[in-house]
């Protein structure tokens, strides 16, 4: 069966040099057919502050007006995607930037106006994934890196979730490849008490899972990692793991890190 | 033989919305291979002025700072690119944006420094385009969307003239391949008298162009796409033409224009 690594890599280590040098490194040392999705919202949400382009939340969510679209497609699509790639070439990884609308590989909807307009934002799932197009890239030996950032089909560019792309990938090639999706951060991987790193938990069902969001162990920022995380385990993905993105080898050889089961 | 075509669009088009979707239009139509190369410097300046990054120029050419490479990473690479590609795959043409870093396509030296530093500015040939690469993607109908940016191998990306990108990808291909190369502009062509639109020159051959340029008539601004386009027709790019973008078709057919021989 063929394999494929889909590795979500957060803020907080692309914001640091030292750090996100390091997990280049460790990703461009995987071996086999590998996908890396970045996220970018804190060096937007600081870009945007020179710019005057005040973050706007409903309910704790970000909207997406034009001119945030125009910011995070600088930023996703840009200026980390591209460094991102460039610091990968450097190390002989055959690295391909890619946002949703390069040769179309992740077309999502604009999210419908109900309570509340978030603007140019996508929702994706794995039916708006251009797997042929992926696999023509990875057969190629290259490896995509994928902005935050989908497309609508009709000319505009959508603001979509990191860790949602990340999963609906997954759960796209889940057919007929054995997938193992990673959510890499700056912790060591669910924790039980989030100011104790010791404290964690390395293996969680889906049947623990809803035990720890009813105590409350896990965390609002946490709850739609996980959630899409189970989610793509129901649809066939093999494995989800959790973790330090400077553990990535050994997150990957399940020697560390939460792995969901 | 096999057929390419590459054009060069220039910034006055870019900055235009409603112009640049007419373009757009026009090349989603041509038929066959073609690679788009875009310029996008004022966009550049513009947003460096809100960011409080002035453009330093020596001897009239741009010096690109550690600042002025992440402006332009976000700007060629990202917002200009990106709202390329969308724009494009909305008409239904399978843009595939790129800069050089994306899949190791343009791979650059970084100018070295004798009376003036330029910086992260890099000086390409036709050695440093990886046409295999590009001719996969080619080869499964896509339409690569290249931005100004090339590469160092190092792990740097590259500020690089679009005029001059074009001219190195048509050289690249030159061997074995009928390749047009087509640079876009907001004028009709080359002007024998730059305040008369209807003073077109339709051919111009090398002897003619030293002439032009001797007598002046040739201007300042045009003389490096002039040298790149005749250096281009020496290493055996069938046809080079000059025009206005929203003339593409008629470019093409020898209808408008100026074709350099």
């Amino acid at each position: 069966m063929k394999q494929l690594t889909i590795v979500k890599i957060g803020g907080n280590i692309i914001d640091d040099a030292g750090r996100l040098s390091d997990f280049l490194r460790l990703f461009a040392a995987l071996e086999g057919p590998a996908i890396l999705v970045h996220g970018g919202g804190k060096i937007a949400t600081a870009l945007g502050r020179r710019l005057g382009i005040a973050p706007q939340y409903v309910q704790g969510r970000r909207i997406t007006d034009a001119a945030t679209l125009e910011l995070v497609t600088m930023v996703y699509g840009g200026l980390v995607n591209k460094q991102l790639v460039a610091g990968l070439q450097g190390l002989g990884c055959p690295a391909l930037g890619l946002t949703g609308a390069d040769g179309a590989v992740l077309r999502a909807r604009k999210r419908p106006v109900q309570h509340t307009d978030f603007g140019f934002v996508g929702d994706l799932d794995a039916s708006g994934v251009n797997t042929g197009r992926l696999q023509l890239f990875l057969d190629a030996g290259l490896r995509p890196v994928m902005a935050p950032l989908t497309f609508d089909g009709s000319g505009s560019l959508l603001n979509t979730n990191a860790d949602t792309i990340a999963a609906a990938l997954a759960c796209a090639f889940a057919p007929g490849c054995a997938v193992r999706l990673v959510y890499c951060f700056e912790h060591k991987g669910v924790l039980a008490s989030a100011a104790d790193p010791q404290s964690l938990i390395p293996q969680i069902s889906a049947a623990e899972y809803a035990q720890l969001k009813d105590s409350g162990i896990v965390t609002e920022g946490m709850i739609p990692k996980l959630d899409n995380a189970f989610d793509a385990l129901r649809q066939g993905v093999a494995e989800v793991i959790i973790g330090h993105a400077l553990e990535l080898p050994s997150l990957l050889n399940h020697q560390t890190g939460t792995i969901l089961t």
